[in-house]
């Protein structure tokens, strides 16, 4: 069996399980709490990092791109990356965007404030980096937005790694009742396209315990 | 002609000159002063960081690992990123594990501290975060020098982005004088070889104005 250490909020670990469902790759989850540090999980990752991904034949593979690269050579079948040159610099430049820039300046703030501090008992959530991840969460949506507009799908004309990060981000902030959709309807019609997508599914299942996620979270009409 | 916009101790910019030379493609260095955020700037590359390359087909490729995908791809004749897919799985944990928590443990504490604060003229260092870069420098060099105990390069059999990406980060470290090569003889070995490669030398003769690297840094026989 193929299986998937995971948190069910990191972003990092979405976009892994979204790639996996679009290959049509089965796996199995498995929580990992990175914050207890198990020496087994450590020996497999030494980032302590989720998620890592170990195959069926046992080739372990830790790093969220560093999984995407090899799912996508391993599996060619359903290509995420672009298929010229040009189409994978886009592909990978915006990925290395948003999972840079858009989760140090977003994604981390907030779901490690709300979410990963709760669970790990490491305190309250500091207001002024929620203030400062919302502040930029509305300042980064129109750059999305604008994607969308000027183009079919994030990185080009066919869907494509860059907009399994970016629905990866956006999910775990969704699920925690932080994205004002208002603030880009581009944004807000894209989100919806990758929402009603079969690989979604199982992130609009996903169930964290002390965290209701807004009732708008699973409703692909929202 | 073909541009590395760069900043001269930015391990990221070191990174893709070093692969550059290693694949034998002419480029002229552009010094960016990121902190300017020249607009020009921003919209080749809206992360705002170096590098960025531009090539001779106008071709803009932000971010230092989608620039070394791209030159892996388009230049394979010295193929860094390994062959088989577990050397490519290990090549690319050891980049994203250099480039993502060293990094952040100690290239950027240390580097941004000593070196990026100065140029921009943003004060003066942080005393604990200097601490906590040293710090964390001894704790992670016995682990590259227990890599190349046990394997020819970082990576495997084959020399690697791997022992790019890790010299670059060294490099830089080593040009602000705060590399105790002591702490691991292995590494120390490892780092020798690396630096004697014609790919070094340009990275050797650096000059960067108020800093003076100490005299063990250019010496190949340090």
């Amino acid at each position: 069996m193929r299986y998937l250490f995971h948190l069910p909020l990191s972003p990092f670990s979405r976009k892994v399980r979204l790639v996996l469902a679009e290959k049509r790759l089965p796996f199995e989850l498995v929580l990992e709490k990175v914050w207890d540090r198990r020496p087994d999980y450590l020996e497999m990752n030494p980032a302590g990092t989720v998620p890592t991904l170990v195959e069926d034949n046992g080739l372990v593979i830790a790093d969220s791109q560093v999984i995407c690269e090899y799912l996508d050579e391993a599996y060619p079948e359903v290509p995420l990356i672009g298929r010229t040159l040009g189409e994978r610099v886009e592909v990978r430049r915006l990925v290395a965007w948003f999972d840079g820039k858009f989760s140090n300046e977003v994604s981390r703030p907030l779901v490690h404030e709300k979410a990963f501090k709760r669970f790990s008992g490491r305190g309250n959530p500091d207001a002024a980096m929620l203030r400062a991840g919302l502040a930029n969460l509305r300042h980064h949506l129109p750059y999305i937005g604008w994607l969308a507009e000027h183009r079919q799908w994030l990185a080009g004309p066919s869907i494509s790694l860059a907009d399994f990060a970016a629905a990866a981000h956006l999910s775990a902030l969704d699920f925690i009742g932080d994205v004002d959709w208002t603030v880009s309807p581009s944004a807000k019609e894209w989100y919806a396209r990758m929402k009603s997508r079969p690989s979604f599914r199982n992130l609009l299942a996903d169930r964290v315990g002390g965290i209701i996620p807004p009732a708008h979270y699973a409703d692909l009409d929202f």
